[in-house]
């Protein structure tokens, strides 16, 4: 069964809407961070172009994933509540769910890799959510996920592929767009980072309504640049999985169904960029921006630094997805900072 | 001849006032960062009270010393800027500085110590400013500054005691005024990161008028917590000089006179941290704030962490004012966090 029949099966509204995006920011209000929109005279002139940095890092939970979960948790009926929430995700989406099962009295449960960030591991524990490792490569995070969801009666917090999900990461361009206008700046393009797509199709909704001339693009690591291919060629096309990456967070598998079904309307094009291309926006953030960027994070800073996305003479929003790294690969990052590039 | 005396003899305004501060905001729009205020649930939380962070990390050059610095030189008449500028500053102030000469075209020399932290020699450089290094235990800072200033009949740019870099510094607590007076918030409290006490004077005048409930005090790492002390003896009270600290932007003999004048009248009180509690709010800014601080930049964040200012029930803003910190001690103190504090 996919998602699409499963959540036709339940009843759910299967296309999310501007005005689901629209409602999703009355909800988030006073819980969400309203991220800044920041600007670097010096990245500015590196890049030849004007670049609007959107720093969910600094958002609740240290990424973008917390507006997605509150969303769509706070719109679970009190008489399902008791029954809590699982979640199965390598770490952003799991803080999320835990953060917003926290404020809303819902008690979570979520499945996480053991070779997940142990920064990750050990937040969503302290948001006193219930947390079950499993392991990568011998276990099915789905089935642990489906047992759970049986055994306790609980309700599964998809990562992207739900429209409320989907409504929650839209309020993210829905603050883009309403401070670009504050400023009196004009987008031409909005690069978005890019796993599952649940960013991507929000925010491009939102875009789509308030700044319908801005190109939106999504970032992936090379080896997961799934929507960068799927956009190619017209379908879902999953990874070859012959490849890592030190993107934790953007390792999806394959696009979402729903989120795809946005992202192939509204998605000018998809672009990669190389884990070598990623540790050197890591270091230029630490350096030059004094933010602390997690890899997945930091996609769309290496499109721009690296070239894959020419900036000059153009005016260009873009994510800085998230910040949780553990301080080990944060240093090793910097400290490779001198070397040669791969 | 005191700095007093030397701005007398100039012909200088010696007083800084409000209306200095906003017409330092005026000459600075569209050339300092407006920083934002931020706010994180966790460190709430945390500290039982209400905390609203002025990040100046995220300012041009990553230091509040831009401010300051572009308002005095942008005041330079056009007849001396050919004979340019020289600053000494162990780092902050020396990149404020250069970033302002090569925005207002003017020739810069800075006069650094040979031990700075290399990000800041480097960023220096990286403006177009000629750098003089020194070595600080064996050659006089003001003595190669005053050959320089009187070879090249170049203008001084103190790094605090003068009205107009008093002014521009005092742009940051405009904002915190103004951004705490929109989100509908009173301020208790405001501390202030305080090494001459330049910031925490221009910040204390904006506060007067904008908000006179405010508490304003400071915050310096001991052993070079000489505004605690003179404001405690109601007199300038140099630091003993037996000591060290990591906070090397925070480490001036003594309070400015011009400075002390102003922070006598307007500051409650002083407060001070030690290195290992400093260390610990870089770490603790790196994993929940996701925001890169330097040693003198974290020592007000310290201060509410360590208990050192007690924060329960109450609403208050502190700066971060600076995030130039090398990778390697970066790293170090990251490394640190979970060794017993000294």
């Amino acid at each position: 069964m996919t998602a699409l029949d499963q959540l036709d099966a339940g009843g759910s509204r299967l296309e999310t809407t501007f005005d689901d995006v629209k409602s999703a920011a009355e909800r988030l209000r006073g819980h969400a961070v309203v991220t800044p929109l920041l600007e670097s005279s010096a990245l500015n002139r590196l890049t030849e172009g004007r670049i609007l940095i959107k720093p969910e890092s600094l958002q609740r939970t240290g990424s973008f994933k917390f507006r997605g979960a509150f969303n769509h948790m706070s719109r679970i009926p009190d008489s399902e509540r008791r029954n809590g929430v699982v979640a199965y995700s390598s770490g952003n989406h799991a803080q999320g769910v835990a953060a917003a099962a926290q404020l809303l009295g819902i008690p979570a449960v979520i499945v996480m890799p053991s070779d997940a960030p142990a920064i990750k591991i050990e937040n969503t524990r302290s948001y006193g959510a219930e947390v079950v490792l499993y392991d990568r490569r011998r276990e099915s995070r789905e089935e642990i996920g489906k047992a759970l969801t049986s055994e306790r009666k609980a309700r599964l917090v998809r990562p992207y592929d739900d429209p409320d999900i989907i409504a929650g990461q839209g309020t993210c361009g829905l603050e883009i767009a309403a401070q670009a206008e504050a400023a009196g700046i004009s987008l031409d393009n909005l690069l978005i980072c890019c796993g599952g797509g649940g960013l991507t199709a929000g925010c491009a909704i939102a875009m789509e309504h308030l700044s319908p001339t801005t190109e939106v693009l999504t970032v992936e690591p090379s080896g997961f640049d799934d929507t960068k291919r799927s956009l190619d060629a017209g379908q879902i096309t999953p990874n070859e999985g012959t490849t890592t990456s030190i993107c934790d967070a953007l390792l999806a598998p394959q696009p979402g169904e729903l989120t795809f079904s946005v992202n192939r309307r509204l998605v000018k094009r998809g672009l990669s960029v190389t884990d070598s291309e990623v540790r050197a926006a890591m270091v230029y953030a630490f350096r030059d921006l004094k933010l602390v960027i997690e890899p997945g994070g930091a996609v769309c800073l290496a499109a721009v630094l690296s070239g894959a996305f020419d900036c000059s003479g153009r005016t260009v929003a873009l994510t800085l997805s998230g910040g949780n790294v553990d301080p080990d690969l944060y240093c090793a990052v910097l400290a490779s900072a001198g070397e040669t590039a791969d």
